[in-house]
């Protein structure tokens, strides 16, 4: 058996999850606490790659002993999360924990994931949403939401994302299943919310970027359809900034 | 005319309002703002000292070329809040801006402020309300919220509320009206709105730090007004921590 944990953290102070040299990561500072915790080095792997700047309200990774595929504890599971934070930095906290199979994998056993990314489209900024959202000056109104929300639907059933995905990126197959999309006014946040079976690189950013086109009314938003089926990163909108990205939900 | 100013910041970098020496000050970085706006020195006048660390959802001030009691500008008045904001760091915004008589004064023509507390009552700690509310692992049922509420309840009127002031304070006239209060469960905090006239030093974190005792049936809700008419600080609860206190309303 070895140990999943849900994580959820701020990813303003942090080059996203994966360690790096030099770097501060989310996965550095969950290595250190976890050593800290059970007294070994242990081997934590994450459901995802977020990248820096990327929140996260639901993250989930495995923590083995390093070199092995299990952990073995006297912490009772139902107290490993306060454990766990008391040697985490306050923009990280473990949520819940328990005991999965050897055979399980953060992220090849992922059925779905949740994305949720907050727009403010109010003139003025708010400082409290500062680096947790992305701020645009012109505000929308219903009728622009609803055409941004028409747009998002067009994304789902099982396409070709590679229009929206980052120009670079290396994957082969470009394939995704999307479940469900969903935009909507959230007081003064515009509120995208986009679960698949997997996501490419950059993919929800782009999206984003593209549904606010729609929102100005520079496209149309069945225009979403040709866009998948052209399959040109140039016919999507620009990549919105990171800082309004939260990985939501895991579901195994 | 002189200008009058609604600000939001985000007290955490900050110690406090007023200006002090060798210490970042949100009048500092206005006071900064308003010159490279208006070309000139600028008086800020705040409509209270918010403590280091206390938050404001609206905070008010009032803007005069230095050593006059007026402000004379090209700027358009509805154009001001976005051209400050151009000058102030992330946490610091202005979201309104008009012009009032040279009698007004941001602290003395107060009617009343409402302060909003919030308590975060989970067990495991939220990252992104860091510094933004006052954690607390306990739980509050729905009872303890309602006797808390009943608690707050007491508070309302004309009293000397020297028992809710710290101690070593200056003050000679104790009395206060406090307008309403409130206390009420949202999601994961419980929220405390208070108004009055005025309040004495750590005023709100006092009666935050009693209610919560309340709270934990440590204290009956009906001894809140014992607690005022003993005068004694001793008797009342501790003063809850900086990070939970928001300064919400200022009405003139």
């Amino acid at each position: 058996m070895k140990l999943l944990i849900d994580l959820s953290f701020v990813g303003t102070n942090y080059c996203g999850w994966q360690k790096q040299k030099n770097k501060l990561t989310v996965q550095e500072v969950v290595t250190d606490a976890a050593k800290k915790l059970f007294g070994f080095d242990c081997d934590i792997t994450g459901c995802s790659r977020t990248d820096s700047g990327v929140h996260a309200n639901k993250f989930c990774a495995t923590v083995a002993k390093k070199g092995e595929n299990a952990l073995q504890t006297t912490v009772p599971t139902e107290k490993i999360p306060r454990a766990f934070n008391n040697f985490l930095p306050e923009d990280v906290a473990v949520n819940g924990a328990r005991f999965v199979a050897e055979d399980f994998h953060p992220r090849y056993s992922v059925i779905f994931k949740e994305y949720v990314y907050l727009i403010y489209d109010r003139a003025e900024r708010d400082p409290f949403s500062s680096k947790r959202c992305w701020h645009v000056s012109h505000e929308f109104d219903d009728k622009a939401v609803e055409k941004m929300n028409a747009a998002a639907a067009y994304l789902v059933g099982k396409h070709d994302f590679c229009a929206f995905m980052a120009a670079g990126s290396k994957i082969e197959d470009t394939v995704r299943t999307v479940k469900y999309t969903e935009v909507v006014r959230d007081g003064g946040f515009i509120k995208l919310r986009i679960a698949a079976d997997g996501f490419l690189y950059n993919m929800v950013r782009i999206i984003t970027g593209t549904l606010v086109e729609v929102g100005y009314g520079k496209l149309a938003p069945e225009k979403i359809a040709e866009i998948i089926e052209g399959r040109d990163r140039r016919a999507a909108g620009r990549t919105a900034p990171p800082d309004g990205l939260y990985l939501n939900e895991v579901i195994y």
